[in-house]
Protein backbone atom coordinates (compact mmCIF):
# COMPACT_ATOMS: atom_id res chain seq x y z
CA UNK A 1 0.00 0.00 0.00
CA UNK A 2 2.93 2.34 0.81
CA UNK A 3 4.40 1.10 -2.29
CA UNK A 4 1.59 1.63 -4.58
CA UNK A 5 1.14 5.43 -2.82
CA UNK A 6 4.70 6.25 -3.13
CA UNK A 7 4.81 5.88 -6.74
CA UNK A 8 1.95 7.27 -7.40
CA UNK A 9 2.70 10.35 -6.34
CA UNK A 10 6.49 10.31 -7.34
CA UNK A 11 4.52 9.85 -10.78
CA UNK A 12 2.49 12.82 -10.29
CA UNK A 13 5.16 14.96 -8.88
CA UNK A 14 8.19 13.98 -11.93
CA UNK A 15 5.18 14.83 -14.21
CA UNK A 16 4.65 18.36 -12.51
CA UNK A 17 8.43 18.77 -12.42
CA UNK A 18 8.75 18.14 -15.99
CA UNK A 19 5.99 19.96 -17.44
CA UNK A 20 7.66 22.42 -15.26
CA UNK A 21 10.73 22.85 -16.54
CA UNK A 22 9.78 22.02 -20.59
CA UNK A 23 7.04 25.22 -20.26
CA UNK A 24 9.90 27.49 -20.22
CA UNK A 25 11.21 29.36 -22.99
CA UNK A 26 14.20 28.37 -24.80
CA UNK A 27 16.32 31.57 -23.42
CA UNK A 28 19.42 29.25 -22.40
CA UNK A 29 19.04 25.50 -23.95
CA UNK A 30 21.92 24.53 -21.68
CA UNK A 31 20.83 25.31 -17.99
CA UNK A 32 17.29 24.48 -19.13
CA UNK A 33 18.44 21.16 -19.41
CA UNK A 34 20.86 21.41 -16.84
CA UNK A 35 17.61 22.02 -14.37
CA UNK A 36 15.62 18.97 -16.10
CA UNK A 37 18.84 16.62 -15.26
CA UNK A 38 19.17 18.22 -11.54
CA UNK A 39 15.15 17.80 -11.42
CA UNK A 40 15.06 14.24 -12.68
CA UNK A 41 17.88 12.94 -11.69
CA UNK A 42 15.30 10.51 -9.74
CA UNK A 43 15.40 9.58 -6.43
CA UNK A 44 12.56 9.06 -3.69
CA UNK A 45 10.50 12.00 -3.69
CA UNK A 46 10.42 12.35 0.18
CA UNK A 47 9.53 15.64 0.72
CA UNK A 48 6.60 15.67 -2.36
CA UNK A 49 5.26 12.93 -0.91
CA UNK A 50 4.70 14.33 2.61
CA UNK A 51 3.02 17.27 0.94
CA UNK A 52 0.68 15.08 -0.80
CA UNK A 53 -0.26 11.89 1.49
CA UNK A 54 -0.01 14.35 4.91
CA UNK A 55 -1.73 16.81 2.28
CA UNK A 56 -4.76 14.01 1.44
CA UNK A 57 -4.55 13.28 4.95
CA UNK A 58 -5.90 16.48 6.03
CA UNK A 59 -8.61 16.32 2.83
CA UNK A 60 -6.58 18.51 0.92
CA UNK A 61 -7.07 18.13 -2.74
CA UNK A 62 -3.79 16.80 -4.71
CA UNK A 63 -4.43 19.90 -7.41
CA UNK A 64 -3.95 22.08 -4.59
CA UNK A 65 -0.36 20.37 -3.55
CA UNK A 66 1.27 20.43 -6.79
CA UNK A 67 2.25 23.38 -6.46
CA UNK A 68 4.12 22.97 -3.06
CA UNK A 69 5.78 19.77 -3.97
CA UNK A 70 6.87 20.79 -6.90
CA UNK A 71 8.17 24.02 -5.46
CA UNK A 72 9.81 21.93 -2.41
CA UNK A 73 11.43 19.31 -4.78
CA UNK A 74 13.02 22.43 -6.86
CA UNK A 75 14.29 23.52 -3.99
CA UNK A 76 15.86 19.96 -2.84
CA UNK A 77 17.18 19.36 -6.32
CA UNK A 78 19.06 22.91 -6.11
CA UNK A 79 20.96 21.97 -3.02
CA UNK A 80 21.57 18.16 -4.45
CA UNK A 81 23.40 20.31 -7.58
CA UNK A 82 25.30 22.90 -5.44
CA UNK A 83 26.41 19.89 -2.60
CA UNK A 84 27.83 17.43 -5.55
CA UNK A 85 30.21 20.18 -6.80
CA UNK A 86 34.12 20.42 -6.49
CA UNK A 87 34.03 23.26 -3.67
CA UNK A 88 31.86 21.40 -1.83
CA UNK A 89 31.55 17.70 -1.44
CA UNK A 90 32.63 17.08 -4.88
CA UNK A 91 30.58 14.07 -6.36
CA UNK A 92 31.01 12.88 -9.43
CA UNK A 93 27.73 10.63 -9.46
CA UNK A 94 24.09 10.86 -7.67
CA UNK A 95 22.25 7.82 -7.82
CA UNK A 96 24.72 6.17 -10.60
CA UNK A 97 24.13 9.29 -12.91
CA UNK A 98 26.66 12.04 -13.77
CA UNK A 99 26.26 15.12 -11.10
CA UNK A 100 25.19 18.51 -13.20
CA UNK A 101 28.48 19.89 -12.80
CA UNK A 102 29.72 16.38 -15.02
CA UNK A 103 27.33 16.37 -17.24
CA UNK A 104 27.20 20.18 -18.23
CA UNK A 105 29.80 22.25 -16.19
CA UNK A 106 30.73 23.65 -13.34
CA UNK A 107 29.33 27.50 -14.03
CA UNK A 108 26.15 25.51 -15.09
CA UNK A 109 25.67 23.55 -12.73
CA UNK A 110 25.73 26.57 -10.50
CA UNK A 111 23.14 28.46 -12.21
CA UNK A 112 20.89 25.83 -13.00
CA UNK A 113 21.12 25.39 -8.89
CA UNK A 114 20.42 29.34 -8.61
CA UNK A 115 17.47 29.24 -10.91
CA UNK A 116 15.98 26.25 -9.40
CA UNK A 117 15.67 28.15 -6.16
CA UNK A 118 14.27 31.09 -7.76
CA UNK A 119 11.68 28.76 -9.65
CA UNK A 120 10.79 26.73 -6.70
CA UNK A 121 9.56 30.74 -5.26
CA UNK A 122 7.78 31.49 -9.00
CA UNK A 123 5.99 28.38 -8.69
CA UNK A 124 4.99 29.26 -4.56
CA UNK A 125 3.73 32.51 -4.91
CA UNK A 126 1.55 31.45 -8.22
CA UNK A 127 -2.53 31.26 -7.27
CA UNK A 128 -3.45 27.99 -5.85
CA UNK A 129 -6.72 26.56 -6.18
CA UNK A 130 -8.26 26.72 -2.86
CA UNK A 131 -5.53 29.11 -1.08
CA UNK A 132 -5.92 32.74 -0.27
CA UNK A 133 -2.89 35.18 -0.75
CA UNK A 134 -2.33 34.68 2.90
CA UNK A 135 -1.87 30.93 2.70
CA UNK A 136 0.40 31.39 -0.08
CA UNK A 137 2.49 34.00 1.50
CA UNK A 138 2.67 31.80 4.85
CA UNK A 139 4.33 28.82 2.26
CA UNK A 140 6.95 31.46 0.97
CA UNK A 141 7.96 32.30 4.29
CA UNK A 142 8.22 28.64 4.80
CA UNK A 143 10.40 27.64 2.29
CA UNK A 144 12.52 30.72 2.59
CA UNK A 145 13.08 29.82 6.40
CA UNK A 146 13.42 26.43 5.88
CA UNK A 147 15.98 26.79 3.09
CA UNK A 148 18.32 29.46 3.97
CA UNK A 149 20.89 30.40 6.83
CA UNK A 150 18.41 29.43 9.20
CA UNK A 151 17.55 26.05 7.86
CA UNK A 152 19.42 24.31 4.83
CA UNK A 153 22.30 26.63 3.65
CA UNK A 154 23.22 27.22 7.55
CA UNK A 155 23.05 23.64 8.60
CA UNK A 156 25.58 22.67 4.97
CA UNK A 157 28.04 25.44 5.75
CA UNK A 158 27.68 23.39 9.60
CA UNK A 159 28.43 20.06 7.73
CA UNK A 160 31.50 21.91 5.82
CA UNK A 161 33.00 23.06 9.50
CA UNK A 162 32.67 20.16 11.20
CA UNK A 163 34.63 18.06 8.35
CA UNK A 164 38.02 16.60 9.63
CA UNK A 165 37.01 17.45 12.94
CA UNK A 166 35.57 15.82 16.19
CA UNK A 167 31.90 17.40 16.92
CA UNK A 168 29.48 16.54 19.71
CA UNK A 169 26.52 14.15 18.61
CA UNK A 170 24.36 17.73 19.93
CA UNK A 171 26.33 19.52 16.94
CA UNK A 172 25.44 16.57 14.47
CA UNK A 173 21.67 16.80 15.48
CA UNK A 174 21.38 20.21 15.23
CA UNK A 175 23.55 20.23 11.81
CA UNK A 176 20.86 17.41 10.40
CA UNK A 177 17.53 19.54 11.41
CA UNK A 178 18.78 22.40 9.59
CA UNK A 179 20.72 20.80 6.48
CA UNK A 180 17.91 18.14 5.89
CA UNK A 181 14.82 18.42 9.12
CA UNK A 182 13.87 22.07 8.25
CA UNK A 183 12.93 21.01 4.13
CA UNK A 184 11.15 18.06 5.78
CA UNK A 185 9.92 20.18 8.23
CA UNK A 186 8.57 22.61 5.65
CA UNK A 187 6.82 20.02 3.35
CA UNK A 188 4.72 18.88 6.40
CA UNK A 189 3.79 23.07 6.69
CA UNK A 190 2.68 23.27 3.25
CA UNK A 191 0.38 20.63 3.87
CA UNK A 192 -0.79 21.92 7.58
CA UNK A 193 -0.96 25.94 5.98
CA UNK A 194 -3.28 24.34 3.40
CA UNK A 195 -5.32 22.62 5.58
CA UNK A 196 -5.48 25.29 8.12
CA UNK A 197 -5.33 22.47 10.72
CA UNK A 198 -5.87 23.59 14.74
CA UNK A 199 -2.73 24.25 16.92
CA UNK A 200 -2.40 20.96 18.53
CA UNK A 201 -2.73 18.79 15.11
CA UNK A 202 0.13 21.41 14.25
CA UNK A 203 2.53 20.31 16.59
CA UNK A 204 2.04 16.70 16.20
CA UNK A 205 2.73 16.97 12.67
CA UNK A 206 5.95 18.88 13.42
CA UNK A 207 6.63 16.63 15.98
CA UNK A 208 6.42 13.94 12.90
CA UNK A 209 8.06 15.57 10.90
CA UNK A 210 11.07 16.66 12.94
CA UNK A 211 11.59 12.95 14.03
CA UNK A 212 11.01 11.33 10.48
CA UNK A 213 13.95 13.98 9.41
CA UNK A 214 16.42 13.03 11.48
CA UNK A 215 15.54 9.11 11.55
CA UNK A 216 16.37 9.22 7.55
CA UNK A 217 19.52 11.11 8.20
CA UNK A 218 20.78 8.32 10.67
CA UNK A 219 19.39 5.83 9.04
CA UNK A 220 21.28 7.23 6.00
CA UNK A 221 24.60 7.20 7.75
CA UNK A 222 24.07 3.35 9.16
CA UNK A 223 23.56 2.33 5.36
CA UNK A 224 26.09 3.99 4.26
CA UNK A 225 28.24 1.90 6.25
CA UNK A 226 26.36 -1.50 5.63
CA UNK A 227 25.12 -1.14 2.33
CA UNK A 228 27.35 -2.15 -1.21
CA UNK A 229 28.39 0.57 -3.48
CA UNK A 230 26.11 -0.54 -6.17
CA UNK A 231 23.10 -0.21 -4.06
CA UNK A 232 23.66 3.29 -3.09
CA UNK A 233 25.06 4.25 -6.46
CA UNK A 234 27.80 5.76 -4.79
CA UNK A 235 31.53 4.75 -3.06
CA UNK A 236 30.13 2.73 0.22
CA UNK A 237 31.65 4.48 3.00
CA UNK A 238 31.83 7.55 1.34
CA UNK A 239 31.47 9.52 4.56
CA UNK A 240 34.17 7.94 6.49
CA UNK A 241 36.63 8.65 3.76
CA UNK A 242 36.11 12.65 3.82
CA UNK A 243 36.33 12.36 7.38
CA UNK A 244 33.03 13.60 8.48
CA UNK A 245 30.83 12.81 11.54
CA UNK A 246 28.37 10.23 11.40
CA UNK A 247 25.96 9.16 13.78
CA UNK A 248 27.24 5.41 13.68
CA UNK A 249 30.95 7.18 14.56
CA UNK A 250 29.32 8.68 17.54
CA UNK A 251 27.44 6.51 18.54
CA UNK A 252 28.88 3.23 17.47
CA UNK A 253 26.58 1.13 14.40
CA UNK A 254 24.55 -0.61 16.77
CA UNK A 255 23.73 2.62 18.67
CA UNK A 256 23.13 4.39 15.81
CA UNK A 257 20.73 1.93 14.83
CA UNK A 258 18.93 1.78 17.92
CA UNK A 259 18.78 5.50 17.79
CA UNK A 260 16.81 5.51 14.24
CA UNK A 261 14.23 2.96 15.99
CA UNK A 262 13.10 4.97 18.85
CA UNK A 263 13.20 8.52 16.45
CA UNK A 264 10.55 6.33 14.02
CA UNK A 265 8.70 5.15 17.41
CA UNK A 266 8.47 9.25 18.70
CA UNK A 267 7.13 9.75 15.05
CA UNK A 268 4.52 7.21 15.19
CA UNK A 269 3.69 8.14 18.80
CA UNK A 270 2.81 11.77 17.49
CA UNK A 271 0.93 10.48 14.48
CA UNK A 272 -1.42 8.72 17.36
CA UNK A 273 -2.39 11.85 18.77
CA UNK A 274 -4.23 12.71 15.23
CA UNK A 275 -7.82 12.31 14.22
CA UNK A 276 -7.09 11.13 10.68
CA UNK A 277 -6.25 8.33 8.86
CA UNK A 278 -2.95 7.89 8.68
CA UNK A 279 -1.93 4.56 7.94
CA UNK A 280 0.34 5.11 4.97
CA UNK A 281 2.26 7.71 6.74
CA UNK A 282 2.80 4.93 9.64
CA UNK A 283 3.60 2.67 6.85
CA UNK A 284 6.67 5.68 5.49
CA UNK A 285 7.69 6.29 8.53
CA UNK A 286 8.54 2.42 9.21
CA UNK A 287 10.00 2.11 6.29
CA UNK A 288 12.64 4.37 6.86
CA UNK A 289 14.30 1.83 8.99
CA UNK A 290 13.29 -0.83 6.98
CA UNK A 291 14.63 0.13 3.43
CA UNK A 292 18.37 -0.35 2.53
CA UNK A 293 18.36 2.47 -0.25
CA UNK B 1 20.34 67.31 -5.43
CA UNK B 2 21.14 63.81 -6.62
CA UNK B 3 24.06 63.03 -4.41
CA UNK B 4 22.45 63.92 -1.33
CA UNK B 5 19.28 62.04 -2.17
CA UNK B 6 21.93 58.82 -3.39
CA UNK B 7 24.33 58.98 -0.28
CA UNK B 8 20.75 59.08 1.85
CA UNK B 9 19.43 56.26 0.33
CA UNK B 10 22.37 54.54 0.38
CA UNK B 11 23.13 55.00 4.32
CA UNK B 12 19.31 53.77 4.70
CA UNK B 13 19.62 50.63 2.42
CA UNK B 14 23.12 49.70 4.22
CA UNK B 15 21.78 50.13 8.31
CA UNK B 16 19.34 47.82 6.85
CA UNK B 17 21.44 45.38 5.51
CA UNK B 18 23.56 45.53 8.21
CA UNK B 19 21.16 44.84 10.87
CA UNK B 20 19.27 42.17 8.79
CA UNK B 21 22.59 40.29 8.73
CA UNK B 22 23.33 41.05 12.13
CA UNK B 23 20.22 39.54 13.81
CA UNK B 24 20.41 36.37 12.36
CA UNK B 25 21.39 33.58 14.86
CA UNK B 26 25.11 32.54 15.10
CA UNK B 27 24.43 29.37 13.66
CA UNK B 28 27.67 29.71 11.10
CA UNK B 29 29.33 32.64 12.16
CA UNK B 30 31.87 31.69 8.77
CA UNK B 31 28.95 31.92 6.99
CA UNK B 32 27.53 34.55 8.55
CA UNK B 33 30.18 36.70 7.75
CA UNK B 34 30.89 35.99 4.14
CA UNK B 35 26.99 37.25 3.35
CA UNK B 36 27.78 40.32 5.03
CA UNK B 37 31.43 40.78 3.25
CA UNK B 38 29.06 39.96 0.31
CA UNK B 39 26.09 42.64 0.80
CA UNK B 40 28.33 45.30 2.13
CA UNK B 41 31.43 45.26 -0.20
CA UNK B 42 30.02 48.46 -0.71
CA UNK B 43 28.60 49.77 -4.42
CA UNK B 44 26.03 51.83 -5.97
CA UNK B 45 22.85 50.84 -4.32
CA UNK B 46 21.37 51.06 -7.62
CA UNK B 47 18.30 49.06 -7.31
CA UNK B 48 17.37 50.14 -3.81
CA UNK B 49 17.73 53.48 -4.84
CA UNK B 50 15.36 53.23 -7.38
CA UNK B 51 12.75 51.26 -5.20
CA UNK B 52 13.22 54.20 -2.30
CA UNK B 53 13.55 57.28 -4.84
CA UNK B 54 10.08 56.40 -7.31
CA UNK B 55 8.28 55.16 -4.17
CA UNK B 56 9.00 58.21 -2.78
CA UNK B 57 7.97 59.99 -5.78
CA UNK B 58 4.79 58.02 -5.76
CA UNK B 59 3.75 58.75 -2.15
CA UNK B 60 4.90 55.55 -0.72
CA UNK B 61 6.79 55.51 2.77
CA UNK B 62 10.11 55.34 3.30
CA UNK B 63 9.56 52.70 6.24
CA UNK B 64 7.03 50.49 3.52
CA UNK B 65 9.67 50.91 1.36
CA UNK B 66 12.89 48.92 3.48
CA UNK B 67 12.09 45.48 2.65
CA UNK B 68 11.96 46.17 -0.53
CA UNK B 69 15.28 47.56 -0.83
CA UNK B 70 16.77 44.79 1.12
CA UNK B 71 15.58 41.86 -0.61
CA UNK B 72 16.94 43.37 -4.02
CA UNK B 73 20.05 44.52 -2.71
CA UNK B 74 20.44 40.52 -1.25
CA UNK B 75 19.40 39.35 -4.59
CA UNK B 76 21.89 41.39 -6.54
CA UNK B 77 24.74 40.80 -4.01
CA UNK B 78 24.73 37.27 -4.20
CA UNK B 79 24.22 37.23 -7.91
CA UNK B 80 27.71 38.90 -7.63
CA UNK B 81 28.59 36.74 -5.41
CA UNK B 82 28.49 33.49 -7.95
CA UNK B 83 29.26 35.56 -11.39
CA UNK B 84 32.90 36.22 -8.97
CA UNK B 85 33.20 32.08 -8.74
CA UNK B 86 36.18 30.47 -10.21
CA UNK B 87 34.03 28.84 -12.38
CA UNK B 88 32.34 31.70 -13.51
CA UNK B 89 34.12 35.00 -13.87
CA UNK B 90 36.85 34.15 -11.75
CA UNK B 91 37.13 37.69 -10.17
CA UNK B 92 39.31 38.21 -7.09
CA UNK B 93 38.56 42.07 -6.76
CA UNK B 94 35.48 43.75 -6.44
CA UNK B 95 35.21 47.13 -6.11
CA UNK B 96 39.15 47.07 -4.67
CA UNK B 97 38.03 44.44 -1.88
CA UNK B 98 38.46 40.32 -2.08
CA UNK B 99 35.63 38.60 -3.17
CA UNK B 100 33.89 36.81 -1.31
CA UNK B 101 35.67 32.81 -2.54
CA UNK B 102 38.77 35.18 -2.16
CA UNK B 103 38.09 36.25 1.50
CA UNK B 104 36.28 33.38 2.90
CA UNK B 105 36.49 30.06 0.19
CA UNK B 106 34.71 28.89 -2.64
CA UNK B 107 32.16 26.91 -0.38
CA UNK B 108 31.31 29.37 1.69
CA UNK B 109 30.93 32.25 -1.17
CA UNK B 110 28.51 29.70 -2.87
CA UNK B 111 26.28 29.01 0.74
CA UNK B 112 26.52 32.72 1.05
CA UNK B 113 24.83 33.35 -2.32
CA UNK B 114 22.38 30.64 -1.90
CA UNK B 115 21.79 31.57 2.00
CA UNK B 116 21.46 35.67 0.36
CA UNK B 117 19.32 34.50 -2.58
CA UNK B 118 16.53 32.92 0.58
CA UNK B 119 16.95 35.85 2.63
CA UNK B 120 15.55 37.98 -0.27
CA UNK B 121 12.42 36.13 -0.34
CA UNK B 122 12.18 36.01 3.44
CA UNK B 123 12.38 39.27 3.73
CA UNK B 124 9.98 40.28 0.83
CA UNK B 125 7.49 37.43 2.45
CA UNK B 126 7.23 39.44 6.04
CA UNK B 127 4.77 41.47 6.77
CA UNK B 128 5.20 44.85 5.73
CA UNK B 129 3.01 47.83 7.12
CA UNK B 130 0.19 49.43 4.84
CA UNK B 131 1.54 46.62 2.52
CA UNK B 132 -1.75 43.50 2.08
CA UNK B 133 -0.91 40.20 1.84
CA UNK B 134 -1.72 39.74 -1.98
CA UNK B 135 0.89 42.83 -2.80
CA UNK B 136 3.59 40.82 -0.54
CA UNK B 137 2.99 37.74 -2.70
CA UNK B 138 3.09 40.13 -6.04
CA UNK B 139 6.55 41.17 -4.93
CA UNK B 140 7.55 38.13 -4.25
CA UNK B 141 6.86 36.79 -7.75
CA UNK B 142 8.01 39.76 -9.10
CA UNK B 143 11.35 39.13 -7.62
CA UNK B 144 11.46 35.19 -8.54
CA UNK B 145 10.61 36.05 -11.87
CA UNK B 146 13.40 38.49 -12.19
CA UNK B 147 15.83 36.57 -10.56
CA UNK B 148 15.50 32.89 -12.46
CA UNK B 149 15.42 31.18 -15.78
CA UNK B 150 13.94 34.12 -17.30
CA UNK B 151 15.49 36.97 -15.86
CA UNK B 152 19.29 36.76 -14.10
CA UNK B 153 19.86 33.64 -14.00
CA UNK B 154 19.43 33.21 -17.63
CA UNK B 155 20.72 36.25 -18.30
CA UNK B 156 23.82 35.06 -16.90
CA UNK B 157 23.70 31.75 -18.42
CA UNK B 158 23.35 33.55 -21.94
CA UNK B 159 26.54 35.54 -21.22
CA UNK B 160 28.88 32.38 -20.38
CA UNK B 161 27.43 30.97 -23.90
CA UNK B 162 28.28 33.83 -25.06
CA UNK B 163 32.05 34.48 -24.50
CA UNK B 164 34.59 34.02 -27.24
CA UNK B 165 32.03 33.78 -29.77
CA UNK B 166 30.80 36.91 -32.13
CA UNK B 167 27.14 37.47 -31.27
CA UNK B 168 24.89 39.45 -33.07
CA UNK B 169 23.42 42.99 -31.10
CA UNK B 170 20.08 42.23 -30.40
CA UNK B 171 21.52 38.58 -28.52
CA UNK B 172 23.30 41.25 -26.42
CA UNK B 173 20.69 43.03 -25.42
CA UNK B 174 18.57 40.46 -24.46
CA UNK B 175 21.21 39.39 -22.59
CA UNK B 176 21.71 42.29 -20.45
CA UNK B 177 17.91 42.76 -20.62
CA UNK B 178 18.03 39.67 -18.84
CA UNK B 179 21.29 39.86 -16.71
CA UNK B 180 20.51 43.16 -15.47
CA UNK B 181 17.70 44.52 -16.77
CA UNK B 182 15.37 42.12 -15.00
CA UNK B 183 16.12 43.13 -11.85
CA UNK B 184 16.29 46.67 -12.34
CA UNK B 185 12.51 46.89 -13.59
CA UNK B 186 12.01 44.28 -10.45
CA UNK B 187 13.06 47.39 -8.11
CA UNK B 188 10.22 49.99 -10.01
CA UNK B 189 7.94 47.18 -9.69
CA UNK B 190 8.23 46.92 -6.57
CA UNK B 191 7.44 50.66 -6.18
CA UNK B 192 4.38 49.98 -8.35
CA UNK B 193 2.87 47.49 -6.54
CA UNK B 194 3.48 49.52 -3.14
CA UNK B 195 1.78 52.30 -4.43
CA UNK B 196 -0.78 50.61 -6.27
CA UNK B 197 -0.19 53.05 -9.80
CA UNK B 198 -2.69 52.88 -12.56
CA UNK B 199 -1.85 50.82 -15.88
CA UNK B 200 -0.69 53.63 -18.10
CA UNK B 201 1.57 55.02 -15.24
CA UNK B 202 2.59 51.22 -15.05
CA UNK B 203 4.30 51.17 -18.52
CA UNK B 204 6.03 54.65 -18.27
CA UNK B 205 7.74 53.69 -15.01
CA UNK B 206 8.55 50.08 -16.49
CA UNK B 207 9.70 51.52 -19.59
CA UNK B 208 11.81 53.75 -18.15
CA UNK B 209 13.21 51.00 -15.86
CA UNK B 210 13.94 49.25 -19.30
CA UNK B 211 15.54 51.71 -20.96
CA UNK B 212 17.92 52.98 -17.92
CA UNK B 213 19.13 49.44 -17.22
CA UNK B 214 20.19 49.19 -20.67
CA UNK B 215 21.63 52.81 -20.46
CA UNK B 216 23.48 51.44 -17.68
CA UNK B 217 25.19 48.38 -19.08
CA UNK B 218 25.93 49.87 -22.13
CA UNK B 219 28.08 52.73 -20.33
CA UNK B 220 29.61 49.92 -18.16
CA UNK B 221 31.16 48.83 -21.30
CA UNK B 222 32.33 52.12 -22.66
CA UNK B 223 33.58 52.70 -19.25
CA UNK B 224 35.62 49.72 -19.54
CA UNK B 225 36.86 50.59 -22.08
CA UNK B 226 37.76 54.32 -21.06
CA UNK B 227 38.72 54.41 -17.57
CA UNK B 228 41.43 53.32 -15.68
CA UNK B 229 42.20 50.23 -13.44
CA UNK B 230 42.40 52.58 -10.22
CA UNK B 231 38.82 54.10 -11.15
CA UNK B 232 37.28 50.80 -11.63
CA UNK B 233 38.76 48.84 -9.04
CA UNK B 234 39.18 45.60 -11.77
CA UNK B 235 41.82 45.45 -14.16
CA UNK B 236 40.71 47.81 -17.27
CA UNK B 237 39.21 45.66 -20.16
CA UNK B 238 39.01 42.86 -18.63
CA UNK B 239 35.91 42.26 -20.80
CA UNK B 240 38.13 42.54 -24.09
CA UNK B 241 40.74 40.30 -22.49
CA UNK B 242 38.05 37.30 -21.99
CA UNK B 243 36.66 37.68 -25.09
CA UNK B 244 33.19 39.09 -24.31
CA UNK B 245 30.80 40.56 -26.75
CA UNK B 246 30.28 44.23 -25.43
CA UNK B 247 28.77 47.30 -26.85
CA UNK B 248 31.89 49.19 -27.98
CA UNK B 249 32.65 45.68 -29.85
CA UNK B 250 29.15 45.84 -31.99
CA UNK B 251 28.99 49.35 -32.11
CA UNK B 252 32.12 50.91 -32.19
CA UNK B 253 33.12 53.63 -29.29
CA UNK B 254 31.33 56.25 -30.10
CA UNK B 255 28.47 53.87 -31.30
CA UNK B 256 27.99 52.69 -27.90
CA UNK B 257 27.79 56.40 -26.50
CA UNK B 258 25.09 57.43 -28.66
CA UNK B 259 23.38 54.51 -27.67
CA UNK B 260 23.74 55.11 -23.99
CA UNK B 261 22.53 58.85 -24.89
CA UNK B 262 19.72 57.34 -27.29
CA UNK B 263 18.53 55.17 -23.93
CA UNK B 264 18.74 57.85 -21.42
CA UNK B 265 16.36 60.12 -23.93
CA UNK B 266 14.08 57.53 -24.23
CA UNK B 267 13.67 57.09 -20.12
CA UNK B 268 13.11 60.55 -20.10
CA UNK B 269 10.63 60.79 -22.34
CA UNK B 270 8.61 57.76 -20.29
CA UNK B 271 9.32 60.05 -17.43
CA UNK B 272 7.97 63.11 -18.89
CA UNK B 273 4.94 61.17 -19.21
CA UNK B 274 4.13 61.17 -15.51
CA UNK B 275 2.04 63.41 -13.35
CA UNK B 276 4.61 63.42 -10.59
CA UNK B 277 8.12 65.30 -9.59
CA UNK B 278 10.69 63.22 -11.28
CA UNK B 279 13.13 65.68 -10.81
CA UNK B 280 15.66 63.39 -8.92
CA UNK B 281 15.13 60.46 -10.90
CA UNK B 282 15.79 62.30 -14.21
CA UNK B 283 18.90 63.61 -12.73
CA UNK B 284 19.57 59.82 -12.14
CA UNK B 285 19.27 58.96 -15.55
CA UNK B 286 21.09 61.71 -16.74
CA UNK B 287 23.90 60.35 -14.07
CA UNK B 288 23.99 57.30 -15.42
CA UNK B 289 25.83 58.22 -18.77
CA UNK B 290 27.69 61.07 -16.92
CA UNK B 291 29.58 58.79 -14.52
CA UNK B 292 33.29 57.85 -14.92
CA UNK B 293 32.90 54.74 -12.55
Amino acid sequence: MLTESLALYQKRINFQLSSRIDALDDIDPQLKAAMKHGVLLGGKRIRPFLVYAIGEMLNVKLETLDSCAAAIECMHAYSLIHDDLPAMDDDALRRGQPTVHIAFSEATAILAGDALQALAFEIISEPIENITPSQNLAMVKALATASGYSGMCGGQAMDLSATNKQIELSTLIQLHKLKTGALICCAVQFAIIAAKVNEVEQQALLDFAAAIGLAFQVQDDVLDIIASTEELGKPQGSDTESNKSTYPKLLGLEGAQTTAVTLVEDALSALAKLPYNSQIIAQFARYIIERRV
